[in-house]
């Protein structure tokens, strides 16, 4: 094992940088979040910094990159109140990671990347059409991180559009089955394979295994 | 594809819902959190709801819980500034797993499952030897988020431990070498494999995939 110090990273190459910091905080959600501005254009924008805040009230808040680079989705989920996440299979990464493409603004990233969007009555952001799990939040809260410029959006969830299938008698969704994929750094896209589930844990006693 | 609502989501029994909107949002970055209280106690608590922040300066966050149900991390990080994440091996899963039960006071997690305490010079906060990626935080600023009574922590990457050998020429971490793995839900654990890495990408050009 080798210890890399901050005063070795802080004297990297920016991309380098970016690349190792991004994967040391390991796996990560990564979807594909569906937006309109105004008049009524969609975006959809590959987001990997997804985190779940709570069950009840259902909270999901995502960290938008500071605004001059990613003004379009915060703007649009500001204006309209609604966004929808989509989870991301692997017939479709190489379209998912070409939606962080800088296209002009009166081009959708659907259009560009031949994604689908489908609109579900009551949500007026699009969802993918692709995607197997898909739900829809309406904005709670936006809350500031000066320390970098950024913004963690907070959702309520409004809306899911799953397969049945996939949920198990105790509510816990088979993203196996679904094929929902991860990601690792900026870039990396990964399948998954279940090893275990273990039931809730009490001291002292080896935990049990679910199914 | 079914159609589930706010309204249907909130008649659910409390447990099946957590299970639930837990899954939603996706796999995560499942770890282990260490840290010290006032008196030196050692404290090891698994948690998954981590998110990337930045890269420059890095800054890594996790969600902390309501601090009535979940006070030692969070406390023990206010005291002395510094706290550990360590990736999960699946020959760990288990004892990682069971640090979320609720031992007495003056038993240290660490000793309860059985996962070695680790010091590395400067670091107050105990690593967890067993695992192959591992970096140390100093907390930078802890936002209340009022809407669920949780917190986002924020940490600054002070130090990293880890084997070169899973070092890519661009900074990328082969997590799937490090054998690090995600989770889904409150209680799933997964391995992982590598589909793709694309490149930076560029409007109407296919993306070039990387290795």
């Amino acid at each position: 094992m080798s210890i890399i110090t901050a005063s070795t990273i802080s004297t990297w190459e920016r991309f380098y940088r970016a690349n190792f910091i991004n994967c040391l905080s390991g796996y990560k959600p990564v979807s594909l979040i569906g937006t309109v501005n105004a008049t009524g254009q969609s975006n959809l924008s590959v987001v990997s910094n997804i985190v779940h805040i709570g069950a009840d009230p259902a909270l999901i808040g995502y960290i938008n990159r500071p605004r001059k680079a990613a003004p379009h989705t915060i703007s649009n989920i500001e204006l309209t109140g609604v966004f929808t996440i989509n989870h991301i299979k692997p017939d479709f990464i190489e379209k998912a990671h070409m939606t962080s493409a800088k296209y002009p603004e009166n081009i959708s990233e659907f259009e560009a990347t031949g994604l689908t969007p489908e609109y579900i009555e009551g949500i007026r952001s699009p969802f993918v059409k692709e995607s197997n799990v898909k739900y829809a939040l309406h904005l709670r809260e936006i809350v500031p991180i000066p320390l970098n410029d950024t913004s963690l959006v907070i959702g309520e969830v409004l809306l899911v559009s799953l397969d049945e299938g996939i949920i198990s008698s105790d509510g816990f969704l088979d993203l196996t089955k679904a094929e929902s994929v991860c990601s690792n750094g900026i870039d990396g896209y990964y399948s998954t394979q279940r090893l275990n589930r273990f039931a809730y844990a009490k001291p002292w006693i080896s935990s049990q295994q679910i199914d």
